[in-house]
C-alpha cells in the first residue's frame, strides 16, 4: 500500500492497527464511549467521550507498549526493556513487561506526579529518576539500555507503539456507529504525537471523512507550529503546564509525517481550560481526567473546534492525578 | 414459576429482568465490569468494580424507571409521572420521562445535593421541595398523583422499577464470564433495596452460587437489622449518614421479601469507610463515586466481606455528588 520512497519513514499501515487490536484482545479494556445530555445541550451539538482513562494502568499507553513488547522473540524478551517516561508510558511498559515476563527499566522525571512513580514500582519496574530540565532522558536510557542488552522502547517514536495507540480509533469508529453517530470530528491529546497519529491512521481507515485533531497546551504547542513551518519545530525548554504527560520537546518523526498527511490541524489550550475540561469531566461523565488527559475535552468545551451542530469525539487519554490537583481542577470549575 | 399464596406480594421473574434488559437496550449504557491489579493485590484476591455512575443521568436509577414508565399505555404516558426521591431516582424518573415524552413532576428534599436538583431540572423535571426530616414525601407525592391523574413511581417498592435494576446484575453475570470471573459474591449498596433486591434475582437464575450482600450505612442498616428479626423493622429517625442516597426509612416490602430469600447478608459501613472508599475509586479506577455509590467498595475494602482467595464484585451505583464534598473524600483517603 504505501510506498514510501527509501528517505521517508516506513509509517504503520491499517493492518498493523488491526493486528494491534487482536494482539491487545483479552489484555486491553475495550473503553466505553460516553455521551452526556448535558454538555450536548450546552454546545448544540453532539459530544462523544472516549474513556481511556478507565484502561489498564489509567491511560493509553498499555496498548502501545503491549503491542510492541509482546511482538519481540523470546530471547529479547529475557534481556528485557527500557523506557523513559513522564509516568504514563513508564506505566503502560511496566504493565506490559510484567504480563509478559520481561524485566522493566524505567528512567523517570525526578518531579512525576507521586501516583505515576508508585504504580510504575507496583507494575514490578526499577526506576531511574532524571531532572527533566537539566538532563537528557533518552541519553540515559540508552546508555542503560546498551548497558543490559535491552530493548529501548520510545514513548512515540515507534511503528509499534503507535500501531498500538492507534486501537482506540478503531474502538472509537466502531461505537460511534453502534450509536448512530457519524463523527464530524475527533480530538485527541498530544505530547510526542503517538496517539493522535495512532488514530488518524485508523480513522483513515475506519472513518474516512473525519478531521482529526491534535490538542496541545498553549506555549507547548510544537505539533500546531511544525505544521505551519512543514517542519518538525520544538517547544521553548521554559515552558509550562500543568500538563505534566504533554511536555515532549518536540513531536516525533513518525508521528509527524502522519501528522501532516492526515491531521486537520492542532488545537492549543490554557492550564484553566484544562482545570474545566477535569471539573466537567468529573460533573458530566463521572470520569477521572488527569490534566493531560483532559486537553482534548478541553479544546471543544473552550470552543477552539466548532461543535454546534455537529458530532465530535474526544479522547479522555488518562486519569492519574494526585487527589490534591485534582481537588484544586475541582475548584477552578 | 411463583405461585404465591395470596398474601404474598408478587415478586418479579427472572423473565421480567431479561425483558427490561430488552427495553433498555440502545437506552441505558452497558457500564462497564473494571478490575485493579492494585486493589486486587491489597486485597489477595480478586474485586471487580460494576460502573454505574457511567449510567445515564449518573446512576443505576435510570433502568428501573425507563423500564416501568415505557409499559405505560399511550393515555397513561400523556398524564405523566410523579416520584419523591433523595435526587437520583429523580433524574432516573425525569430523564427517562423526557425520552418517552412524559410530563414529570419529582418530590425532592430541600437538602439533596444541588448538583442532583440541578440534574433532574435539567432533564426538565418540576421540582417540589420538601423538609426531609418533618414533612411526608410519600405523602406529598400521592397528593400530586392524585391532583393531576399521573402515574406515582415509587423509588424502590415496585416490580417494574426493581426488574429494571436487576439488570444490572444480568450484565454483571455476563461480564464477569467474559473475565473468566466466577463471582463468589457480590456487593450492593442498599436503600429501600431496589437494586440489590433486582440483583439478587438476576444472579438467581445467571449466576447461582453467588452470594448476594448489601451495603448500608452504619445506623441506618435497616434491612440488616429486618433480616435478623424476620420482618421490616425502620431506622432511627435521627439517624445520619454521608450515604445521602441511603437514607430510606425502612426496607421495601418487595425488596424484603426478595432479600430475605435471597441475600446472604447486609454489612455496614461507616461514613469514613466511604469516604476511603470514594478515593480508592479515584485512584484505583478513575471513577468519581458519590458517597451512597461507594458503601459496597467501602464494605469490601473494609474487610467486612473476606475477599482473600476470592472473586468478589461490588456495585457502584452512582456517581453524583458535589465537588466540595469530593474533595474532602479526597483528602481523608
Amino acid at each position: 500500500m504505501n510506498s514510501s520512497a527509501a528517505s521517508e519513514p516506513a509509517l504503520p499501515q491499517f493492518a498493523d492497527i488491526e493486528a494491534a487490536a487482536a494482539r491487545l484482545r483479552g489484555h486491553a479494556v475495550a473503553t466505553p464511549l460516553l455521551e452526556s445530555p448535558a454538555l450536548n445541550a450546552r454546545l448544540g451539538g453532539r459530544l462523544l467521550l472516549k474513556a481511556e482513562c478507565l484502561q489498564r494502568t489509567g491511560s493509553f499507553k498499555f496498548r502501545g507498549a503491549y503491542n510492541a513488547l509482546s511482538q519481540l522473540a523470546p530471547e529479547a524478551r529475557r534481556a528485557g526493556v527500557v523506557a523513559y517516561s513522564s509516568g504514563n508510558h513508564a506505566q503502560g511498559v511496566a504493565a506490559a513487561a510484567q504480563l509478559l515476563g520481561m524485566p522493566a527499566t524505567i528512567v523517570m522525571p525526578r518531579d512525576a506526579p507521586a501516583i505515576k512513580v508508585a504504580s510504575t514500582r507496583f507494575y514490578g519496574a526499577e526506576i531511574v529518576f532524571y531532572d527533566r530540565y537539566t538532563e537528557e532522558r533518552e541519553a540515559i536510557a540508552g546508555r542503560i539500555a546498551e548497558e543490559r542488552g535491552a530493548a529501548l522502547l520510545p514513548p512515540y517514536d515507534h511503528a509499534g507503539v503507535i500501531a498500538g495507540q492507534g486501537t482506540v480509533g478503531l474502538e472509537l469508529a466502531t461505537q460511534a456507529d453502534a450509536l448512530d453517530a457519524r463523527l464530524d470530528a475527533v480530538v485527541v491529546p498530544c505530547s510526542g504525537g503517538g496517539l493522535v497519529g495512532g488514530i488518524a491512521l485508523a480513522l483513515a481507515g475506519a472513518s474516512p471523512g473525519t478531521q482529526i485533531y491534535a490538542a496541545e497546551p498553549e506555549g507547548l504547542d510544537d505539533l500546531r507550529r511544525s505544521l505551519a513551518a512543514g517542519a518538525r519545530v520544538g517547544n521553548d525548554p521554559a515552558s509550562r503546564s500543568i500538563c505534566d504527560g504533554l511536555l515532549a520537546p518536540m513531536p516525533g518523526v513518525l508521528p509527524f509525517e502522519i501528522a501532516r498527511r492526515y491531521l486537520a490541524g492542532s488545537l492549543a489550550v490554557t492550564d484553566d481550560e484544562v482545570m474545566r475540561a477535569m471539573a466537567a469531566a468529573f460533573a458530566a461523565f463521572k470520569l477521572v481526567a488527569e490534566p493531560s488527559g483532559a486537553a482534548a475535552l478541553a479544546a471543544i468545551l473552550a470552543g477552539r473546534l466548532a461543535a454546534h451542530g455537529r458530532t465530535v469525539a474526544a479522547v479522555l487519554s488518562g486519569g492519574n492525578v494526585d487527589g490534591a490537583a485534582f481537588a484544586v481542577a475541582l475548584g477552578r470549575a
